[in-house]
């Protein structure tokens, strides 16, 4: 006899549940959602979950979906299709940020102001560059790219205990493009992956792109929580994507100990490390990098030269093994066919410039400086931050006791100040009473204004509603 | 009664095949594909497909797979994911391009030799740029990308009775990201798509990467065949990827007869046009363009600069109604956050420059004559271009009878010269005796010479072997 297309739907979604592609807790994709993928109607799938309900195997929960009953474990996969408040969607604020006019404050933004980076080393490096040779200005790049800045990235990694080969390392455009290219290669939809709570918000609109599902375990003062990623480990990912050096948005650094042991859990589940170099440049003395500890077996760094040299020269890179690399290539060839031989040759230039170093050391002194300064000025509003980070532009700050980060970005953007709220950075949404603030960004006098303005009018909404409930 | 794995495998083909996932003559994924996706041992999807073969719901094929029975029309779906020969593998050609050294001697590349390049131009750019305001240099471009370079394009595309706001551009890093970024947000993995046969072969390698099924349109020399193109419509395409003005690899122009026929089904089956400007600048007059018919409705434009200003600034564009741009941005900041502001204005500043429309004008010229002297070597081969283009770089050359032109390129490239045989192009592997010849990169006589003695070694193997079956 055959099945209707209900029937079919059910053994289905069984079927992914007894081969664990749903586990206990997980979210089932929406009603509309299924109907496209099994390509049959809503109401086919309507029908399918209301069986699957009755049965036992999934729930309801109201306004919130359809999941797998079971037992679940204390950390959770986070639907990545969840529609974000505004103020609190990744993308929202990165589109702010990059839109945003010069008279608008952006104490929430990921970089340092434009007058803080090294205009002369680029302006020199672009002088030079338009002499050099036709091929450089003209020819797509080799496949792996711009052999001399390889060469350099080379020798900057000794510090890491490690001795690459040039084949070892793909330029790329973007230490975004580079996860991008390694998300293409290793995974797949539906696969599971570990990220830091919190996080760089761009990590999770790149796992939405990817319809990835995250595990998203706490971080400490020291590295993620060691018994709570050991426990994420039975999700079965293939990845963890975390900063090395300096975390984003916490500003904390791996601890040795951390490294270690999170480098043995990787080892034994057979685990992948994106370690991302993006703030590597503003350490005074590397922190722990696992990639000392398990190598290119287990770990793939990525990077650029975004926040200390120019955001406007597009230029990253990926150091992995040879076999990754060169399946990388190809697929960069694929989507991309070339990396920008010029943008790596200005990189190279500005890098190997007497002036560099130099600039690098001013700026680590003035950032030392202005987040003292800042920390005064937010400890005024009782804003108090997480951690004193040894190093880098954020400060992991927590908000007076009730206040939501949400609600004072919005009453703060209505005056021109652009905030980072910590639920953006959070996928468990556990950091509402969070706000990360660049050092570099906060200035400006106005933006404390502006905040302990903000500050006021939500405490005051707040008094005015708990009175309304004492007298009810 | 619970199914066993096998049979809810079986069922799970069954209903693919039911809603048209799987269409008649469609190969099946392989067995260990297949236990992939869905989980289970290879053991289990041998024994399903054994008992569908059984069923006659599908057929096998030996050495090719498992093939869905029923009635099959003329043009058919392709399996993207066939392991190419090494010698027509459309990445090997590109790898082989890029990283060939300057003593190769490289007819199949498919780019103008440096020398041929606007060098003047980009230097005096360059230096233009590191003069430029310091947010050029260091800061990350705005969502939409460099706003001056969106109007030129609004300029240019006028020619097309286009009125373009700029807020319908997005500013890219290449035209083939411009590409992979429409893919990732207009199609899933199995998702059909249009294509000419031949094509560049690159597309391929991005239908592979996305995991899409092509259907291939020979092209004609107006364009693609519009019953083949209509009976393809069928397979419901959300997407058909073409080349304008100037098609690669046959370099024919479409008609106003065929871009309308063409227009009209496109409009009534809602399948989006993505028209590759690359070539465009080659073109002496424009030839028909269907977002001239159809406009942003039907047509997402992309186009980049790098064959006529420069490979090494990676700078792109898509043209398309803002509902798509915004999304696009959207998908871009997640995936690679900001295109290059630096590339945009060095390419805004070499194509204002009054020195590259002169540039233009004496590269149309210089190719209009080196596309005569290689036509009558050629024929001296009797190696026939399938039509004489109006304009640009390529001649698509009819081998001698009975020459393979994989053979052929097997035995040039141990000479130093690199082919770019026919199969590359085509997805039906229909085009074995073609090959496609750059005319740019055959000035060097040896190139012939090589040609000459390759074919000679080719047909002295025939007629032994003919030889050796007259004697049999």
């Amino acid at each position: 006899m055959r099945k209707t297309k209900i029937e079919t739907t059910i053994e289905i979604i069984k079927l992914q549940i007894s081969n664990k592609r749903l586990t206990a807790g997980a979210r089932l994709p929406s009603v509309r959602q299924s109907a496209i993928q099994l390509d049959c109607s809503v109401s086919t799938i309507v029908e399918a979950y209301a069986r699957l309900v009755a049965e036992g195997i999934i729930e309801s929960r109201i306004g919130a979906g359809y999941f797998v009953l079971g037992k679940t474990t204390q950390v959770t996969l986070i639907d990545t299709e969840i529609k974000y408040h505004r103020e609190v969607d990744p993308l929202w604020i990165s589109r702010q940020s990059l839109e945003a006019k010069t008279e608008i404050l952006k104490p929430g933004c990921g970089w340092l102001p434009t007058h803080w980076m090294p205009e002369h080393s680029i302006r020199k490096a672009l002088k030079l560059v338009s002499k050099s040779d036709a091929n450089i200005l003209m020819d797509y790049a080799a496949p792996h790219g711009h052999l001399a800045l390889r060469q350099l990235i080379i020798r900057k990694k000794e510090v890491y205990d490690l001795n690459l080969h040039p084949n070892q390392i793909l330029i790329t455009d973007s230490a975004t493009q580079s996860i991008d290219l390694i998300f293409r290669l290793l995974l797949q939809a539906g696969d599971v992956i570990l990220i830091d709570d919190p996080c760089y918000f761009n990590f999770q609109a790149l796992i939405q792109a990817h319809h990835l599902q995250a595990v998203a375990i706490p971080f400490t003062e020291t590295g993620p929580d060691i018994a709570q990623f050991e426990q994420a480990l039975t999700f079965k990912p293939k990845i963890y994507l975390t900063n090395s050096g300096i975390h984003n948005p916490t500003g904390a650094s791996l601890s040795l100990q951390t490294a270690y042991q999170i480098s043995k859990l990787v080892e034994r589940a057979n685990v992948f490390i994106i370690e991302d170099e993006i703030f590597a440049d503003f350490e005074y003395a590397p922190a722990p990098r696992y990639i000392s500890f398990v190598g290119l077996n287990h770990v793939i760094q990525i990077g650029s030269y975004t926040k200390t040299l120019s955001a406007s020269v597009r230029c990253g890179y990926i150091i992995s093994h040879t076999e990754n690399i060169e399946k990388l290539i190809n697929l960069r060839i694929a989507t991309n066919f070339s990396s920008s031989n010029l943008n790596a040759e200005i990189t190279y230039q500005a890098l190997m410039d007497s002036s560099y170093p130099k600039h690098l050391d001013s700026l680590k002194k003035k950032l030392l400086k202005v987040s003292n300064e800042c920390i005064k000025k937010l400890e005024l509003l009782d804003i108090q931050p997480w951690i004193i980070p040894k190093a880098g532009i954020f400060l992991w700050c927590k908000l007076p006791e009730m206040i939501d980060a949400s609600e004072l970005s919005k009453l703060c953007l209505k005056q021109g100040v652009i905030l980072a709220p910590g639920n953006a950075f959070s996928q468990s949404k556990e950091a509402k009473h969070f706000v990360r603030f660049n050092v570099a960004q906060c200035i400006d006098q106005r933006i404390f204004e502006v905040l302990q303005d903000a500050l006021q009018v939500l405490k005051d909404q707040h008094q005015s509603m708990n009175l309304v409930n004492l007298n009810n």
